[in-house]
């Protein structure tokens, strides 16, 4: 039961071209290409006619053609050939799905095309922007996509799992504000004269305690863009002369209700150039995937045990939940929308 | 929901023999060896004391003796011995079935023994024929047996799957025929003045176009006899003096839902001799192969999008189809008259 | 459906220390690890805010702390810290589990712990004892409980299993007697004038035959104790001192319905040493693990036919299965009991 009528991270422009891809979106398999003039297209992903995945077949111009009988479907996903037939059968056709290009990520509506509206997809700007260095990266996990946008939500969690980077005790114990807005929950963390992390030391070589925050915004279904500022004790928070500042975006995209996408880029406008990115991306990656052996985990346990990570019912809740609550409750009451506009 | 009172292969002649060897049939696990005179034995594989499959134990003269706890059974299923026992109790004996030993495969009947008609057994006298060469082998695919049984009676994907041997487009752009005698299904294809695929200008050096047809046969539940006739354009079809011949003889047999064992075999009854059945082996089994890929995915799809491949409500047909729906009509009508026998 | 008012050996001394270790015991996962003093904890394995194993944090003096947000716990199951919150609530806290250590096993209470009685824990402190030798070992085997007790119940399956070192065909055509007294099941062969199984020649030079006798004490709801006695023809059964006795202990605690622990420890009290302890170290788990062969092929085959090795419902039951119906049978009424004592 996941969310239709809201945008998601299809994929990187990078990774769609000409050449059929095939990739699991809301349970859905989806084939990504691009036409010859370079236009993204995205289409259901298996045959009408006897299911074989279309990525299996090839493109023949801007269409793709089924591997199995030779079945062939344009772009806008009608049938133009079907081998002997001289009038295709109009129940012969594929599913499209709106698609939008945009800051290096390819946007999918998975729901009703009418509704789809590209004024709603969130601002990722930072991805194209010249004065911004940006690195990035997909990773596909084994858990429930609600269990990646909780630990998204709550970074008190750096402190436990990312001890040796970013993560200070002074985080978990610092309390946050979570503030509602329409459908977005924004939490944020103000930390005075604390350590600065390691990883921070290896940035910016801190010598002594530093000023933090944290500006972690989640706007539905699973668009979170975190800001990380951390300055000099004292530093008024809009001052970023001597600042570290850098945001985290992140494209969460359920494949299934046990496997997660995590479409990340973390632009930064200091120390830019091609040193500090590979270093950047290896200490990036690294830090996402030691998220990934505590979400796996979490799953197996809430598998084996029976229940569902998606409700909260099992689960005794901190005040660090605050946010992830919020936003629970917010795509609980979008669903009962969609539910209630289907009906 | 297989259908039970029909023959199905079990094995090739040359797997079966003094050893004891399990096979999954019709969901059912089968015990199969060879007395000491020389006569196939099929019987139930797991032992009715504690389920231990028999293929675990040892063979003593021609009895079965179970790797746990002893018991024999004899050919007949009868058990003759349990430990301590001097008299063994009525209600311990294992289900045999009946197999007939035909043209280097050994056939099983898995329903009702009072209704098995040896006379109804396919003809395969050409894998045993000293005027044909055959090359033969035993595949395990991990899809339902009605993919490829749909497989089979639709060449047209030669043109997309075996572009790179026996494939042609010229094939899919032909329409068949399709007759129904009895139970039996017919789909033939004639092409007129066409290129021979790549394989076939391998095989017999053909310079410019040719003439081709394809009969298929199906027979239910699960046999299939294909005959491909190619020679010179304008040559008649009962003229095989300068064609190229053969026969593509399939016996399927379902291990699971999702399990089928495909028994095939090719007699020619042209360049004939060991070099060329080396060549032959190596082309066909590679021909094969391309199809696992494509039944698997296909599978894979329906597994994972939620529906059955024994049905075709979710698909759309088109022409080529025609064979495959008459044979699946005649497999519903035949379960139905099984169901009924049954109740 | 497992019994939980009873002792089940969790681990073995030697594996619980001053690490944070996770076993699943009776489908729940247990935290198992020792106190600064030695004091061994068993503390259910998932934290109860977002379900992480609590393996994956680590050991604060006697507290654990969780790997992802940092609650702590003490060996009792309060909860001692919640980062940022000054009074934990107290909804917010694990289960314990009550645990006695005793001749090098570590017994657990999975039930009432009202009800746990450390005198019912059943003896085995010839673990301990300096004058019996032990080999002792873990195995994780893929199958029901159930079928790894009727394997220890019923030893005429050395006969056919271990024919290569204690079994020998005189075993299995030798009827047992089966007592019952209160809630204990014993199951006595006696062997007289026998040939030697080939292990036994080994460990004792036996020349020409012998007498043997195995008694076997089940326990509920899955302790088993086996006494091997073997000595020279005409020997009084009283008599060791040109015996070759030893006993088998053995722990069984099931995992999940599917997979089961199995702890072992032979200890004997002839041809002591440590080059006799590598030899018998070796055989035994050689001999042990051709019954896992034997135990998971079971589990499979009922697996795929449906059944549930619990139930007898499926099978025909043969002489030597007296002993394990018995106990299936006292099960069965403790399970009642305990139902009954739960509504």
């Amino acid at each position: 039961m996941f969310l239709r009528n809201l945008w998601y991270v299809a994929g990187r422009s990078d990774e769609v071209g000409r050449h059929l891809f095939q990739r699991w979106i809301l349970n859905q398999p989806v084939l990504l290409y691009r036409t010859e003039d370079g236009t993204a297209v995205a289409m259901q992903g298996h045959c009408p006619h006897r299911s074989l995945p279309l990525s299996k077949g090839r493109l023949v111009g801007d269409e793709v053609e089924c591997g199995y009988h030779g079945l062939r479907f344009a772009p806008s996903g009608e049938c133009t050939h079907v081998p002997t037939l001289e009038k295709v059968p109009a129940t012969c056709h594929v599913k499209t799905y709106p698609v939008v290009e945009m800051n290096r990520w390819i946007w999918i509506w998975m729901g009703d095309p009418a509704l789809a509206d590209e004024a709603t997809i969130p601002d990722s700007h930072w991805n194209d922007d010249p004065e911004w260095s940006v690195t990035e990266g997909h990773l596909e996990i084994g858990c429930n996509y609600a269990l990646l946008v909780d630990n998204l939500l709550d970074l008190s969690h750096t402190a436990f799992v990312h001890t040796d980077s970013i993560g200070d005790r002074s985080v978990a114990e610092t309390p946050v504000d979570t503030e509602v807005s329409g459908n977005n929950v924004t939490v944020i963390r103000r930390l005075k004269d604390v350590p600065p992390p390691p990883y921070f030391v290896t940035l910016h070589g801190w010598n002594g305690n530093i000023d933090r925050s944290q500006h972690i915004q989640w706007t539905p279904p699973t668009f979170i863009h975190i800001v990380s500022w951390t300055a000099p004790v004292g530093t008024d928070e809009g001052d970023n002369s001597n600042a570290l500042v850098y945001r985290v975006l992140n494209g969460i995209t359920p494949a299934t209700e046990r496997r997660v996408h995590h479409f990340w880029s973390i632009p930064r406008n200091f120390a830019r150039g091609a040193e500090v990115d590979v270093q950047q991306q290896e200490e990036n990656t690294r830090i996402l995937t030691q998220d990934i052996a505590i979400l796996e985990a979490q799953q197996e346990m809430v598998d084996r045990l029976g229940g569902s990570p998606d409700s909260l019912e099992a689960w005794v809740n901190i005040p660090v939940d605050a946010g992830a609550i919020r936003a629970r409750r917010i795509v609980a009451t979008l669903r009962e929308q969609e539910l209630q506009a289907q009906s």
